[in-house]
């Protein structure tokens, strides 16, 4: 399953370039990524209440075209990897519209516990949700966007 | 008591106008106050690990000049009110070597428990940090930075 | 006319306390005042590209309640002072289905040469967009939301 | 020649888990490395205004350890790849006092013309530039910090 989210691009997310920062990249994928979780009928909010948070361990950004104020974009996420200790989210960016990304992305994260800030074995503690995102990964049509 | 925190203008922080993003003052204002508060003894840190955070309830920025990328500023911070409930600050963004700013600003906090969220009578919880502040306000000399 | 725009609560704007940073506020009266311009037919896009920018002078904001992560706002936006020098905006966050502002605010800017910094009539330069924003006034519905 | 930043973490960096939000590492490798372009005798600011502006087009993060509210990091920048159309930076993020990295990364940009965002040979236009980039890179210290 590949989630699709709207984001118009803000001024405060400009630079002097004139150009979407790229920092503000990251930011949108997280947003993709919490209404991809949604989809599975849980949400990020239920998940950390439940005492599982997931910081990042890795990020990685390609940057293939720039955005700008105003632009209407479309961010895609979907579960690209999923193991007991971690996750990992794969992201394309593109035009409302348009097909061929402006950025791709990755991003990894660890499943920890939100008490104790150590690794989680999410098989286990929630083999339920594991279950379900491991199912929604399965789903990623083929051919699916590619990794990066 | 004003303190003076050196920032050097990011370029994340710019936007398309080529200038600082309004946005990111506030965010001076905070790291300022942080340091005005080192200057007694204690750290923001310390405070909420005690149990009292102090969100805004109220914040005024006034933007008299423009800043750019890699400009020199410094930010002055002090408190120009107090009460059991409440806490306000003043700010002065100069740049390195002048004295007239290019922004002034204030901000008005609540003390509150961090467990609860309620109001919290600063005096009586915590009269020792309260009385410190009560001190460092009033020396401010004088003529001391126009209150906004 | 009062514009609304919805806006979800980012991860990234969340800060310690567990709520919305203060800075984001700002932003998000920046996208409300961008959806109210649309309304009139033109974009901050165009009016840059025309050669009018409209930086801040004055920034105000009232946090009465607090937003969460994931919690879903509507952003009111409306024009609440005109002149030939400036324009004043104001700005109510309210839970969605709700109507009592969580915040409140307003943002005073300048109308000014995108390429000499300086202070425009904007009346005499672009008397069309003026009169439609004039008109855009005063169709605000009485009773308007109150200006802060 | 490797060049070392401080910075101090800020609360608007800080997220609700109670650490630094992963987008912040990006404007801190920003901030590096405007201060190692410093280092030539050159800002960006004035790379800008000759023509040359410097976009992002892959970004790599690997978050090894957190930081949070008031820390004192230092962020160590480097060039380690450049050719005449790109540059390539690397970067280190330690507690201060401490040698052991908690965040290591990369930036590539691409050299490119500030008018036209194309593509520019770096080496033609800016020689001198260019030559004082490639010797700064060849004075990294073995052993140099490893490339992400």
């Amino acid at each position: 399953m590949v989630s699709e989210s709207k984001v118009t691009v803000r001024y405060a997310e400009t630079d002097q370039m004139g150009i979407t920062h790229h920092s503000v990249y990251p930011i949108w994928y997280e947003l993709a990524r919490t209404d991809l979780i949604k989809k599975l009928g849980i949400t990020y909010t239920q998940m950390e209440q439940s005492g599982v948070i997931t910081p990042l361990v890795d990020l990685h950004c390609r940057y293939i075209g720039v955005s700008r104020y105003e632009d209407e974009l479309i961010v895609k996420a979907w579960v690209q990897g999923l193991t007991a200790a971690r996750i990992e989210f794969g992201y394309e960016v593109c035009r409302a519209g348009e097909s061929k990304p402006i950025n791709t992305g990755s991003t990894m994260h660890a499943w920890v516990d939100a008490k104790t800030f150590r690794p989680m074995n999410m098989k286990k503690r929630f083999p339920q949700w594991f279950e379900g995102i491991r199912q929604m990964m399965e789903e990623n049509s083929k051919p699916c966007p590619k990794t990066y």
